[in-house]
């Protein structure tokens, strides 16, 4: 019986390289895509492969990717092409006592599939809040929304997050039984991401001071 | 007259959308790349594009990735295929008035090209060494060097930086004119990346302190 809670592996998403680290999970997978900030999407034009950063949010079992009604990749990406999308969250340099087992500890996502055009104005406006929640919760209620003329000249793609895959590394090195014995310290150096003091708009007026969404933003 | 300084520009590297935002410098490219610790590699499989996150290392114009010789990833490129090559550095979030300003400050590279597998062991050395520099300069000459057998079930490819560009947003929020007015706090959250203490290996034998490397490390 299908278990709800894990995706189907396919002959795409499956983690053939430590195939322990990999993890189908959709608590895994979510958890990751709701924690970075950007993925990586790549598609393929008549000059090759291509890889462009960009934000995203997700809704459910949906993830929404926006820009530009004149972006080179959401005109592709809207013809129904194939797309992978990668996040990667980078925990920490694995740093072992022989210059081969160095490694990192991460956790990604690879999404695959073919993005849709949102059209619905209600859905699109939907995916805009989740993408803007998912960079900073709360600020969507405090800015100016979107007009007509914006939604309108802004692109929303919808990717499904049915062939996914999520793959891990943690913990400290390993190396070889017989390196052990070596003189070398060896461990982990954390890499921590965090938010510095906001920078207020040289050209914010007198007397208004940082809304709440930023106070309490948080990673 | 060709400039050495600057990079020739190509239909792929050609930023479109914001111009304004495009640097063709090689001097702003290497920056981004040495400051980066991971790419997003990015090739066509007969399954469709896959974009998957790696270390990689660069000495001059030459970018350098590694892993193990049984990497499906690996496998494919020394094949000759395409490849685009991705880095992206997380700046701040852009907080505008309105929700349609709302950007997010970066600086990414966009490398195309070919892979050409390293066969040469002093080529490969060269560049795993470089690879161990560009995630902590210094770790390399404090650690077991590796051995023919493991320089062999390594797999080095070598990518030119010769079709790149980089692509930076910086400052604040652009709004439209008649939005400033608006009582909403804009500005920019800066993101910041470092170093937490270092984890010893649980397995690291009593009286061995943290290496100068590592005390050392500094992004």
């Amino acid at each position: 019986m299908a278990d709800a809670s894990k995706l189907a592996i396919t002959d795409r998403t499956r983690v053939r390289r430590m195939p322990e680290r990999g993890a189908y999970d959709r608590e895994v997978i979510n958890a990751i895509l709701d924690e970075a900030f950007i993925c990586h999407a790549g598609f393929v034009t008549d000059a090759g492969p291509v890889v462009i950063p960009t934000g995203y949010g997700r809704v459910d079992d949906k993830l929404f990717i926006h820009g530009s009604a004149a972006s080179g990749m959401l005109r592709s990406l809207q013809q129904g092409i194939d797309v992978c999308v990668t996040v990667t969250i980078l925990d920490g340099l694995v740093l072992a006592r022989s210059a081969f087992h160095h490694s990192m500890n991460y956790r990604s996502v690879v999404v695959f599939g073919k993005a849709t055009l949102v059209e619905d104005v209600e859905e699109k406006t939907t995916a805009l809040h989740a993408i803007s929640d998912h960079i900073i919760r709360g600020r969507w209620q405090e800015v100016r929304p979107p007009t007509a003329q914006e939604l309108k000249a802004t692109t929303v793609l919808s990717i499904p997050l049915y062939e996914a895959s999520a793959k891990i590394r943690t913990g400290p090195p390993k190396d070889d039984a017989s390196d052990y014995d070596l003189p070398i310290w060896a461990g982990v150096l954390p890499i921590n991401s965090h938010y510095g003091e906001p920078l207020s708009d040289p050209k914010l007026e007198d007397g208004i001071s940082v809304s709440d969404s930023v106070r309490s933003a948080k990673r």
